[in-house]
Parts: structure tokens; C-alpha cells; sequence
């Protein structure tokens, strides 16, 4: 399977990373074998490092100010499969296998408020 | 065919949406057939009416400081068939039909520098 930026070493990788001002950059979080778009979150450096090298999904909160794991309290984890940086590396694809729903809604997506986005 | 937001009321939607503090929210951009994740954009609230008016994907770009309409250079338009907003309402998803790439590097998704995510 190809994994994206996990075959590259992790240094070369952040290195590479455009983060914003903030120091974070977004990730688009997918499921990998239905495709469907799960959630949104952001990533500063730490986030990126642990989620590379634990393949758990973390991500940093803007509003709690701290880095935290997805389903650190739900269960619903998320274990990464692939990572990919977009053309200009300031946005971070995280192609993951989500166990349980990603949304704290119990939606399996976050996106799901007005039906399933292409029936997915 | 479900098309999320684009059946409700444009001036309910946008009532909803929590742009951050410059105005904009994050767009991710998705094939709706392959549901394969083409480009992450950002829109102020002139390009979310846009884009749901025209059906045309339509975003705002922070380093020019203007809205731009995909492919109206390139002619590699957006046919807009869904638009859904997540949870907390601060990220749209817009589900398209990509008539040629959507990368200007001439790849289908700008996520494709380490190999097609998901195999898609």
C-alpha cells in the first residue's frame, strides 16, 4: 500500500510543511476505503510528529489550546493509513480507518447535517 | 439527488457559517463520483453566494486579496453538485464535477505529490 509521506522521513517531511502564522495547518481527515470527507481539525508540528509517528490522528485545538488524540475519550480513534501534503504543503490529507463515528454528534461524519455528502 | 445546503435558503445558510476572525472559512473540495479529495480553498461570504448561485466553485484567495472563480483561466471549472456544512459549521464541503484538473502542477488533486490517497 502507498502511504504517502509515511514512506519519507519525518524531518524531510515537517520541514516541508508550510504551516500559517499560527504555527498550525489544516487537515482534511477521509476514511480510506469509502472516501467520504470525515472532519476538519488543525495541526501544529507536535500534532504532525505524534500523529506520523503513533498513526493515531492527533490534532491541536484552537479553542482548548492543546494538542489532543481523536477518541482520547470517545474510543472512536482513528488509525492512519496514509498522509499527503497538497500541492503548496499547507494543507495535510489524513486518510485514516475510523473506528467507531468521527462526529461528536455520533454521525459518522462531521459533514453529515444535511444528508450524506455524495452518498457516502 | 440530495444537494445538502443548496436546498435550503442562501441568507439561512449563510447566517450559519462561522467565518473566523478574517471572514473566510476553509473549503474542502471533492469529486463526487470518486469521492476522491481535489483541493482545500478558502471563501469569504461573497464566494460561498457566488459558488451557491452560480453552481460554480468560486473561492477567495488570501494572497491576491480577491475571489476567483476555478478554471476561469484554465477553463477546469466546477460544476457544484452538493455543499455541506460540518458540525460546528466552520468548514463547507463542496461536492463537484472537476472538468479537467484541479491542480495547476496538471495533476487531478492537489493531493497527488506522494501517489493517489486512497488509491483514488
Amino acid at each position: 500500500m502507498a502511504s504517502g509521506l509515511l514512506d519519507e522521513s519525518l524531518d524531510a517531511v515537517v520541514a516541508r510543511i508550510n504551516f500559517d502564522e499560527a504555527g498550525l495547518v489544516p487537515a482534511i481527515v477521509q476514511q480510506w476505503d469509502t472516501g467520504r470527507v470525515l472532519m476538519m481539525a488543525w495541526m501544529d508540528e507536535d500534532a504532525f510528529r505524534e500523529t506520523f509517528q503513533s498513526r493515531r490522528g492527533t490534532y491541536y485545538s484552537r479553542s482548548r489550546g492543546r494538542q489532543w488524540v481523536k477518541g482520547e475519550t470517545s474510543g472512536n480513534t482513528q488509525e492512519v493509513r496514509e498522509l499527503h501534503l497538497d500541492c503548496d504543503a499547507d494543507t495535510v490529507l489524513v486518510v485514516v480507518d475510523q473506528h467507531g463515528v468521527a462526529c461528536h454528534t455520533g454521525a459518522l461524519s462531521c459533514f453529515e447535517v444535511e444528508g450524506d455528502p455524495g452518498g457516502r
